[in-house]
């Protein structure tokens, strides 16, 4: 393995495996001071932005919460920051260093309202705003990409989710996940020149619904950041609001755990098409299908499909000749507002 | 005028003319229904997400409001849709059709929060599930594209927030914006072969922050629908995050009411650079410039904003062949959840 990027996307599932045991324990102190809340107010940027995204759906779809993702902009001022009555807040970032980040929480702090932060470095500001911080526990990301960072934290949100709303059958999948991934990502990196048919497509358009919207926009990440080539993410009913216009032969789409009606609307669309789905999918002729695991529910096929866009955006970007741990001058914190 | 759309947006100062009175009276009923309310949350797709988008940074920043986006997809069963203690509800879509947007509403309905609809069908089914109905007023919308009703939407968010929050000079402006709007649809509409310069364009990256950010995505989807060709919009912070890799030379990029770093860090990505800004700003050479009226508030300039892309996807389409009325198979409405 040649590559940091590589090899955490390769580490993930030991990543996870090694968080258990902690992550359950904070995630128990999160669920306490949350507990009270109406509602959750989430802030977050980038990737973390995505696993916000996923607790959005997880949290509202098992626990009947409904939670919203903060305008970062509005906190820009303390003494002007919106009203949080009644919420909870939870921030998310794998540095803790993100100062609109920071400010939400600080601003929720403020008004005495419960504050959470997942992130990887617990002496991080971030850290220092929150009554309860769920470390990531991912060790040092080096790469400029977030791939073992962004799975810590959908493995923290699924493990607070337990604690709200404790269910064996979910604590049963949440201890197997590590195998899960493990197996998962060794498969994926073996398989070499599978996503080359993406090389040439003018756009990757991903699509995901309900609880795979995040892994859709994760996805699009992902391959965006590391190939320097043009994704972006969909539900299939925005998509279908005047985006699908630009969808073209020359275009690819990415479709993750697609229902019949987005097979049949969006794939023909394009040149190319990517399925990625725990179960045979009627994909059409030079598709590339990607099989996850079988019988698991949606809220774990959500987090295992963003690795198959892991690779597929490292892969593309090796064949594109990119520095794939420092691609396209980006940098890993943005201290931007 | 050849077609429905440039009637259309040529139309909308009238439009906004003419709903400001009952708009006002609509205003000040939802204004009554949702003022017990902690927090917002606003439903809806397309278009109307981005008039939500702008509500969402206007009621947050002018009132302190917290207002969050619903995840449709959650309400999809009444029985377990999220609990909205403390929320009102409002639900925007010009016809009043988009089922899923309608659940949003029944659910709130059914755990007794006050529910507001913000359409432009009186008669549909989001009004039946509203305690109070505004009105967009806007008649019949014949282009698939929608521009007279996302304005009237922002007209009725803009007053909504001035019922809530009464401010004279707010009042004053709101009272001018007819006229503003009017003097800027004809000086577009008249101006032609000036975003010639983006027929080209690989893909339109269209950037803005804070009141901006709804003008840039529905900048964005306008250039989209209409010509057919890649767009998408960020605000600058989540831009620096990742996918300003895929920014480059073939590309285009669209600042709305730029700040001097975005125009630093943006703008030289890409080969051609379009600016609509209420001030002179330093752009390149060869940049296309499209001035603002000047010393109006951002929540104005916002609304002001948007017509420069509402022409220019409509020139574009023009120069690419499209029927502008009818573009790319598109269904004005989407009955998809």
């Amino acid at each position: 393995m040649s590559t940091l990027l590589e090899r955490e996307i390769a580490d993930q599932g030991s990543i996870l495996r090694g968080r258990a045991a902690a992550g359950e324990d904070a995630a128990a102190r999160a669920a306490r001071a949350l507990g009270a809340a109406d509602h959750l107010v989430l802030a977050a940027r980038g990737s973390s932005d995505n696993a916000a995204r996923y607790a959005q759906y997880l949290l509202g779809d098992a626990l009947r919460l409904e939670v919203g993702l903060a305008a970062p902009w509005l906190y820009r001022d303390l003494d002007r920051a919106p009203r949080l009555t009644g919420a909870g807040v939870i921030g998310i970032s794998q540095s803790g260093q993100s100062p609109d980040i920071v400010a939400v929480l600080a601003a929720a702090r403020a008004q005495g309202r419960p504050t959470v932060a997942l992130t990887n470095d617990v002496g991080s500001p971030l850290a220092d705003q929150a009554d309860v911080v769920v470390p990531l526990l991912a060790g040092p990301e080096r790469s400029v990409a977030a791939t073992k960072t962004f799975l810590a934290s959908l493995h923290a949100v699924a493990q607070l989710v337990d604690r709200l709303a404790p269910d064996p059958e979910r604590a049963r999948l949440l201890a197997a996940l590590p195998d899960l991934v493990d197996a998962l990502t060794a498969r994926q990196l073996d398989l070499r020149g599978r996503f080359d048919p993406l090389l040439g497509a003018s756009l990757i358009t991903v699509a995901g619904r309900g609880l795979a919207f995040a892994a859709a926009h994760e996805s699009a990440l992902k391959l965006r950041e590391l190939s320097g080539m043009p994704a972006e993410a969909f539900s299939p009913a925005d998509l279908m609001h005047g985006p699908l216009a630009a969808l073209g032969p020359s275009g690819a789409s990415w479709l993750v755990a697609p229902a019949d009606e987005d097979l049949a609307r969006i794939a023909p669309r394009t040149g190319t098409t990517v399925v990625v789905a725990d179960r045979k999918r009627p994909v059409g002729a030079g598709a590339v299908e990607v099989m996850l695991p079988t019988g698991l529910p949606p809220w774990l096929v959500a987090i295992l499909a963003v690795i198959p866009a892991q690779v597929a955006g490292l892969r593309l970007a090796e064949a594109r000749g990119v520095d794939v741990d420092r691609p396209w001058g980006l940098q890993k914190v943005t201290l931007t507002r």
